[in-house]
């Protein structure tokens, strides 16, 4: 099932698309028998982020290549970092460039969206505990990154994380493709193949050091090829299964 | 006035001490004028968190003693770092030693609980966004924090940022007290004059990065004096104004 939220004048609302049609969900999608209701009219959507994260745990240097690139050497577990939730944007809403930074880089990377509180679990059961998948940007003022060496101030920006279109709740993260595009043109392209800790590592281990809470976000790494925006461009994340999500950089 | 949470049997609600006794405030003590209602009996209320922070925003290095006992650089800006809404917990509640860790540390730090959003502010104007301060013990795993290199490990744990026992909502900042006791004994022991940002700065910095919503907590960093806690251990942040709020290491 494809999870989506929704705007339609002032109500906001979850949906599910199917057959080509948007529906109203009538209860939670964190509810475990999703329950249809009314059709959408999708000329009258505006598209938001699918889950509203009470936070996004994301991981540093979980592609081979990637480290490689930023020259860091490759961790013995999951490097972890936070976005506040106040990153989180939707489809086609626009990341703002922050007068702070002069370097704002695009990383496309593979979102798991967690759907029951799950604390100190074995990867073996983590299954259990993911709603689904998504595209996710995490946003990166590179220039302070370095500057600060904390990772915070670089990608906490509001607007930093473009989350979307939709969570698929039947997915197999396995050797999906990844991929950026910046205007059109291809940046980033890997599998998830290169991940150096899998889904199943990373829910286990954020969740033996914190608790995560439905709607909680992990973005799981950025692959190779990551590189500048400028004021004007257009950025695709886009993940096989997962559809495209697309952000314009004001 | 001194905002409290607390628990009676099953029903949370935010309370104010006036003249020694306990009431319920009828309303969010976000509203500018706060309501008090029935007086609460003190012997069976539970004290929870003075607040539920989205999230808490952490400042590293800012008193320049500490910084140095680190062997660090002082920062030119803050430096930012978050600890997740679920590190949070309330007085006499207790901090659980991560299996991951062989070394926990005290930090005691001024908290500073805005009151309304905030976002893109000058240092001038800060004083209308604040509710109020509070204690807070920014509880690190030493040992992960310089593995990791990031800091989210290590002070992310559950548990690891205890909050209280109350918001003072009339209050001066400069040139208070902070101390920390671990079973009684004096730890770290400084002044709010010796911080290197002040409170005005901290908030325009940080609502400069991300929006700060009502209930997000500040933790201002802390002094010189940092060191560990075993198992059973009894540790009391206290600042002058704001109480004192002890916890247990489980």
């Amino acid at each position: 099932m494809q999870i989506y939220r929704v705007r339609i004048k002032d109500e906001v609302l979850y949906a599910a698309k199917e057959s080509g049609t948007f529906f109203a969900l009538e209860n939670s999608p964190f509810e475990p028998v999703p329950v249809l209701g009314r059709p959408l009219d999708e000329k009258k959507l505006t598209l938001l982020s699918p889950c509203q994260p009470g936070k996004v745990v994301a991981v540093g240097l979980n592609y081979k290549k990637h480290a490689a690139e930023l020259k860091m050497t490759l961790p013995e577990n999951p490097l972890l970092f936070l976005k506040p939730s106040t990153t989180v944007i939707g489809p086609d809403a626009e990341i703002r460039y922050p007068a702070m930074s002069s370097r704002v880089d695009y990383e496309a990377e593979l979102g798991v969206v967690i759907g029951k509180i799950c604390s100190g679990i074995l990867p073996k059961d983590a299954g259990g505990y993911i709603l689904g998948y998504t595209c996710l940007n995490d946003v990166t003022a590179r220039d302070l990154q370095s500057i600060d060496g904390q990772w915070t101030r670089a990608k906490g920006f509001d607007t930093f994380c473009p989350i979307g279109p939709y969570i698929e709740t039947e997915y197999d993260w396995r050797g999906k493709r990844v991929t950026a595009r910046l205007n059109g043109e291809v940046k980033q392209d890997s599998t998830t193949d290169d991940l150096i800790f899998g889904v199943d590592e990373l829910v286990a281990f954020i969740s033996n050091v914190m608790t995560l809470n439905p709607g909680d976000v992990i973005a799981t790494g950025t692959p190779s090829g990551i590189g500048p925006m400028q004021r004007g461009d257009g950025v695709e994340v886009a993940i096989e299964g997962l559809g495209t999500l697309k952000n314009t950089l004001r």
